[in-house]
């Protein structure tokens, strides 16, 4: 498990195939077949990967749960194609929720229309205290309403977009892929990369020879 | 367009196609085409709604844009196959948002794990309206907080999650008949029946044949 | 490894999950987990089944090589969403084909329009013969081709649709339970059939609570 | 409708949408629209293509009909993602089948694993008519057994697979993108690039600016 943010995480749950499965899913158009990986496999991965025939990529898969911001959440699912995932509900949970509560402030950057850098306004500890304040105002808030009665699926509209949620998600080698590049890209918003990041390091260890292929 | 909850709205953009593509899609397979409907073309959608033979159903398309509360549009994007979405971004965009306020404040139904009920509960204006003012706080906070240079996609993090959003959505016949059948059940929360019935209605007016069989 | 028709089979590679990833995967929405199946989880597979709730089923996934005749295999890849699938490629494989001989000739069925039954028509072994014959000849033609030189791609053109071909194949619970539901119904073809039914059956033996709430 | 080869074609039925549906699926983004495409239009949807950002093109659609040789078709349906298929069948239709027959017989090319060139070997004119007899006695054959009441789905068995078949197709530009950008390659055989040509030709008229930057 690694730990992401400051109450995230990513967790390999389990793996489905190795980078012999994609050379032997490739191999297949041949009538081949390899027992081990050799050095004329890991040329066909890079060539695989160098000219986007992506089929042999779809067959090796990964299940991971995670734990992150909605807000990260929302990016992360619009990869949608190759993945199953299922989510905690706050419709049926009512459990204590939690928030992402940066300490570092980023300010908004003038030069690139995405992305942020780190900021050295003043009030940084001063914003970042007001925050978990008020997210700690909302969490008594959200508490009350459920004491009254309200429905958990209608309290739970007063939550920070900040609040953790978790979830399981299948998806292929391919998939992942895709994800990590347009995730780990230097536009892409800090928190999220955090995220790609840990997935991607973890999937290079299962898929070494395939990981390099298809993020380099 | 249709309004939805006190803020939201279903627009209908565009169609492609109509009844009689859904015919001609599958009369190909008998190399046979119709010019205009016929009552034993009205006896083949229902057969082939009946029958699970869904293909068909995937060549027409609509077009919508939609503005729905954040836990709601969670919920909606559930459904991914079948989709494309593009949805508007608060890291690019920081115009006022706009927050759901419900004035019928539903209690936890005992009988039912997942749905509500109305409440009879004193406290339902008081409820309502102290949500309002929490809500309004944390758009006048988000709003200090982008005084303060704080960068809009960290701001975001304060922001509720009865926040409305905006998308543009492309799904084909087959995928929003299952939606709306999963997401018209009673057991779905009111909010999300709301738009799934805006969404239905609208169908329902361009493919009539179609749209009665597959969610009857 | 399960033998089909004359030369063909299905062969299970390799399994992802068990009958508790579904359980597991529901039970995130309620932040729940179950170590080892009990009653309780039965009743729950059951229900998501019986409800139409399906995403929990798109996690696990299976692996089969399998080798069918081109024209089953067409029907067969009408099944795409939720499959990866890679396949022996006749542009660069030219060993000897094998084709697909019935031995049972099926007339016309006059009564069902898809589907057919076992005729009693005294051609039977004279009609199943010619076939051969004329299958044999063409191999012989196709090898004729190749002696003079000619792209394998271009010469295949000759060789016959009951041609057997062989691929590798990824799929979802979910999407198996769907390809099996409609390609075990008796309107299906008795080749497609064959092929479902051993799919299923090897499916069975690897998550028995899921696949009968799914199938039945 | 554009003729590909000696029997087949391409058929644009219908189209949904334009340039300018890809640019406001963008702009949501940003919570802006254009009512007219600009030269910052043409500007966003190169930056769009050449960053990968791909999904406002998965809005607009285009619906085919088109004929081709069985073997072609199945490299074709090997895109599965962002298409809907509807073909006919041969076990519902007996009409007379067609066979492509070129005329002229490339060689294996031995430099190219893939792909093939033009040889100018004198048989060329023999083997193409023997490839045309041989295909014709087949068809002959084939109708032999429909005579003798043999089911229609048995009796395909023997036809080639050069057999031309038919299909209504619908996609996204983007999977028409990907679709092209692959069987334009100078390594894609010769009959999938005609069609590929044939595809790639007819959406540039309708989306100019959208079909530069996705496949230059």
């Amino acid at each position: 498990m690694t730990n992401v943010l400051d109450k995230g995480f990513v967790e390999l749950l389990d793996v489905f195939g190795d980078d012999l499965t994609v050379v032997n899913a490739a191999r297949v158009s041949f009538a081949k077949e390899s027992e081990e990986m050799n050095s004329k496999d890991e040329k066909l991965i890079q060539y695989l990967a160098s000219h986007n025939h992506i089929t042999p990529f779809f067959h090796p898969q990964l299940r991971f749960r995670l734990k992150m911001p909605i807000y990260v959440a929302r990016e992360w699912f619009r990869h949608g194609i190759g993945f199953a995932r299922n989510e905690v509900s706050r419709r049926y949970v009512d459990t204590q929720p939690e928030c992402y509560n940066p300490t570092d402030i980023r300010e908004r950057d003038q030069n690139l229309k995405q992305g942020s850098k780190l900021t050295n306004i003043e009030q940084n500890d001063e914003v970042s205290q007001t925050i978990q304040h008020i997210q700690d105002d909302l969490i008594v808030f959200y508490n009350r309403l459920l004491e009254l009665k309200v429905a958990p699926e209608l309290a739970r509209g007063v939550l920070p977009q900040s609040m953790y949620t978790e979830f399981i998600e299948t998806g292929s080698l391919s998939a992942y892929a895709r994800l990590c590049k347009l995730r780990l890209d230097p536009h892409a918003q800090f928190e999220i990369r955090q995220y790609a990041q840990a997935v991607s390091d973890l999937i290079q260890t299962k898929f070494p020879v395939c990981w390099e292929s298809l993020t380099k």
